[in-house]
């Protein structure tokens, strides 16, 4: 019998050297974390790859100035808040659930402001996750005569590292960010008995995934996505900046239909198509070749299917580092029994679709058993639409990445 | 392409005669409406079968005193509203839900102490659903001089009939009110590819069943769960006030093992059998009966298989009105396609399990297209836990039952 065992933190097994924690605490600063938390929420699916971060000037307790890192290539958080803070941040603390960067990027670097704003003391939750970084603000702060502290453990300094996870994804890993999301209804099926799955969820739901699609680097279905769905997987429903993701379809055979929607517009949309078929398959590949399609040929996995792995490594390659995924329950499986998929977003729906055959979100061989699963952590549940209509339930998918 | 369409207040076809609206509103009454509702659902589970009912005498304006209906054979909302408002009740307005009792019961007759405490209107958004009562308070009310009124059409006058909705079951059907309790991941499994479920939920989301179970008539699993389990279907972690809930198997071919723990307890706690299997059953029943479980044989249905609205009659006819399915999928699904399940009780879970086997919470031949789908409506959603690790949906079954 197994017991529901969902471990948060497994952060410092991934690679990250935290620096030993000395702060004397003084004044609730798990809570003002909390609240840096917050506000750095408000990046969300805008600053990526950079991480959501959110600052605080604190004086004699008081909170003096606050901001977030709203967009990339915008102001980072620390800047924001030592602006608001103004003449206040000379002698203040500034906490945040990150440590600063030390180096000039997009904009210069922040330990540059933070000694200029002549803050006393910078208290961060976080490492720099980056491969040389990691302690450097620190260093450069300390040399400056600024005080320096890392937070003690707190389920605040976990949700800081999870928030910073696909951050430190990014900067480490030869994997892209890889996000499952499915719409789904109340009793588990992504579509009914006789495949009919448009729409399950409410126009707000929809309109959500169109703004999902247009912070991706990639979004990836399988091909029987395509031939049940035929799917554009363009934005449609939302702004967008310009910024076109990749389509790519992950295809073993390459039995891509030159007439889907996906081929008849890959010179306008770039699309890429995954597959492991051999010379059988050197037709198919020059017709949708010269169709505008990049076809890339990987290996094979265990079991000779496809090997997700090796696409992704593709993507992350090509510096495509967030993929989306859009299912179907095919690739979804693959994708989570390798351990290959970072954070799950799932569409609640409010109605029951029944049947023994209709289809779940996840298919594959599954986990055989409950002590195999995998648990999702830093959940966040939300309502949607206007008539709260459906739910999200989100969270990072643990336990399951060795590398 | 089918489009949603949850349709919500189906009340009217349901047998209710609703009274011409003829208010005019001077305060916001359907706010008020709303904070009564919010009272009435303090009621949730320690009332039934007796209406959950909200009340606030309101003067000037003003909300002067304010009560629910706390617990079967306890005082009515009306009654502990009075009260709270004392004196201030002279010449103040009554705003109920639900029109008031004006028959003598558990308690005396609500009419009664409105007139003796003077209340000059009584405003009430759905009219008594007893077969003989609606419009009956209304009348009594009338002739001690009382303006009566029925609050218009709105979302909570619709919330407020979707309230009371097991109470018109209660006592207008020939059927129990039918809940469907399930937990699943969050990809929508029950067990895992090898049949492992427990536990999916957490500890405060199996504590909450219990209470369920306390405050149910009837506890109904089919025979895959009590051999896939070999559950027990009592109340061991809540609280109970000496009722014990019948546990009810449905068991077509009556192969139900009398080494399973239901059977082996059924001295002790009532267990009944529905089957429909012919005279090669007759060892087994008489096996069965000899170790006190009582053995229904009940008609086939559709498909040759136990009619489980045969079941549902039966129980219903020994007054046995508040059922709560605990599964598996075959029962859920026998149920949903039968247009007998009033409401549905989802726990979603924080983990993924995959696997195209892994079974889901319904199964049986399930709903063709979206068009058929049954909607839940009267959604609320909830965490559960200490940790939030739960999140409960739930909302009455829609569109299904035609009686």
């Amino acid at each position: 019998m197994a017991h529901r065992s969902p471990s948060l933190g497994s952060w410092s097994n991934r690679g990250l050297t935290p620096l030993e924690s000395t702060v004397s605490v003084d004044v609730n600063y798990d809570e003002l974390l909390e609240r840096a938390l917050k506000l750095a929420r408000k990046g969300t699916g805008f600053v990526e790859p950079n991480p959501r971060v959110g600052a605080l000037v604190i004086k004699d307790g008081e909170v003096v100035g606050e901001g977030w890192h709203p967009e990339y290539r915008g102001p980072h958080a620390e800047v924001v808040a030592l602006e608001a803070a103004g003449e206040s941040a000379r002698g203040a603390d500034l906490l945040i659930p990150l440590e600063p960067c030390s180096m000039d990027g997009k904009t210069p670097a922040c330990t540059d402001a933070i000694i200029a704003c002549g803050i006393q003391r910078v208290l961060f939750a976080v490492p720099d996750p980056g491969p040389d970084n990691g302690g450097r603000a620190r260093a450069i702060l300390q040399d400056a005569g600024i005080e320096v502290q890392q937070l003690p453990a707190s389920d605040n300094v976990t949700a800081s590292e999870v928030m910073i996870a696909d951050f430190a994804t990014y900067v480490n890993g030869s994997l892209p960010w890889v996000v499952l999301k499915w719409a789904m209804s109340a009793d588990g099926k992504v579509a009914t008995v006789t495949g009919e799955s448009r729409w399950i969820s409410s126009d707000s739901s929809r309109t959500e995934v169109h703004q999902e699609r247009a912070r991706a680097d990639v979004v990836m279905v399988g091909r029987a996505t395509v031939r049940t769905d035929d799917p554009e997987l363009t934005v449609r429903l939302a702004e967008t900046n310009g910024h076109v993701a990749v389509r790519a379809v992950l295809d073993s055979g390459l039995h891509l239909e030159p007439t889907s929607k996906l081929v008849e517009s890959a010179r306008e949309v770039p699309t890429w198509v995954f597959h492991c078929a051999g010379s059988d398959a050197e037709d198919r590949k020059a017709a949708l070749e010269a169709l505008g399609v990049i076809v890339v040929r990987v290996a094979k996995g265990d079991g000779g299917r496809l090997d997700p792995a090796e696409a992704l490594r593709h993507l992350r390659a090509h510096g495509l580092h967030r993929v989306l995924v859009e299912g179907g329950p095919t690739v979804h499986g693959a994708l989570l029994s390798g351990g290959l998929a970072d954070w799950a977003r799932v569409y609640v729906c409010p109605l029951l679709l029944g049947g023994i055959t209709a289809p779940g979100p996840v298919a594959g061989s599954g986990f055989p058993s409950l002590g195999d699963a995998v648990w999702l952590t830093d959940l966040h549940l939300r309502v949607v639409g206007e008539n709260g209509s459906d739910f999200v339930v989100e969270g990072r998918i643990g336990n399951h990445r060795e590398s």
